[in-house]
């Protein structure tokens, strides 16, 4: 059989989330139909890792197996013919039939936008989050610092992950930056908690807030305490950038 | 009386344009009911102009005269949250009696999107064309050259307008850009005929397409025959970007 690595961008605002739930049309059942309406076959679609409802990707990756002797190179258009538009498939690979999109991880890539102009966009109100109120910028970037490496990010997970699964991860890059009105925060990793991007992203905002200091942020992650850190972002302003395997194509 | 002018950032996609039309809600008269139920009195707003169906602003210019006692800098808050998110009053300013949003304007910019990535992008679907075919850059570039100064526009008009106005008109800047897969195309003038954005920038795309020559722009100007000219861009890659009055505050 073989076995195909897709690249896909979706815009989050109509999903309930990647995947599949009862009686609501989820990014997965809607990719999972196109690729039956091209090849005939009930597939399963194996991601990198859920997003929820609202968040959006510029490059989820997903695999699945399947015997249609469709060229690669015309597979994403395929499978686009029949889709909406706001689920595009960027990119098709063979891959090894040992590939596994979710296990084979190695890192991820998101971002989060905050639009820190004094009103929000028209444009972009279901992609970013608005935040009008003075910001100390080099304090966030500060804050930022103190999330990468491994640690134990307890204290920036929601509750209703599996509570006996460790809570150590490592992230390669945290970052702050401005683009413009905008200000982008990006971390890298080879794993995420549940809501743990929007966590540390509230909590870096609380830092641009002035609600919490920079440097506590070594105490809260020591800490464990989920309400020692910031609110969680709401998922407009989130998007999984990329999906990195390495050598593991 | 006040005059106020205002301006304004907004989503074209769910709108039938800038004007009111019998039976649908148009950007005006959301802005107008707005207005009346911050203030109470009905108002006419006067824009600098329409924008189509589809086509979105970043800083559309638009007057209206108030007795309203609203401090100006709190007109934005109060009109906006009387407004969907996809229509947003970034600014508000009191302007003298005779001010005149239309007549008083000096230079328009406008700026078409162009996405060359291979495939569309599912996040940009209603704020971009997308075109994948290959593309002469440079060719584009100096085709956008021939538009700047003051020419007779007639061949990239639309039928529809005023046939016995004068199609002459000046653009002082017609620039094309790469931002990454995007080519902008950016136009700045004191007029613009209708559709003659959309149309400049098809003909600019077709001379990126290898289907007219770069250097018979000056040609097809001369001719004034819409037929010569590219074909008319779709409405969803245009946006309003700036009106500016100068000194006329």
């Amino acid at each position: 059989m073989r076995n195909i690595k897709l690249t896909i961008e979706y815009d989050g605002k109509n999903f309930p989330g990647w995947q599949s739930q009862p009686g609501k049309v989820s990014i997965q059942t809607e990719i999972e139909r196109a690729i039956e309406e091209v090849t005939g076959e009930k597939v399963e679609l194996i991601a990198s890792g859920r997003t929820d409802a609202g968040v959006h990707a510029l490059g989820q990756v997903a695999n699945f197996h399947t015997n249609t002797n469709i060229e690669i190179n015309k597979i994403p258009y395929a499978i686009n013919s029949k889709l909406s538009k706001s689920i595009v498939v960027k990119k098709a690979e063979e891959v090894e039939e040992r590939f596994h999109a979710r296990y084979n991880c190695k890192l991820k890539t998101y971002r989060y936008i905050i639009n820190h102009a004094p009103f929000p966009s028209a444009l972009n109100r279901y992609r970013e989050y608005h935040m009008p109120y003075e910001l100390d910028f080099e304090a966030m970037q500060r804050a930022a610092q103190y999330f990468e490496g491994e640690h134990d990010f307890k204290a920036f997970k929601a509750s209703g992950g599996n509570a006996k699964k460790t809570t150590v991860r490592t992230l390669t890059k945290c970052s702050v930056e401005k683009d413009g009105d905008r200000i982008i925060i990006e971390l890298t990793g080879n794993g995420f908690l549940y809501n743990m991007v929007r966590i540390i992203s509230g909590t870096i905002l609380d830092v641009g807030l002035g609600k919490i200091e920079a440097d506590k942020i070594p105490e809260i992650i020591e800490s464990g305490v989920r309400e020692k850190a910031g609110k969680t972002l709401p998922p407009h302003g989130l998007y999984l950038v990329s999906v990195d395997y390495q050598n593991e194509k």
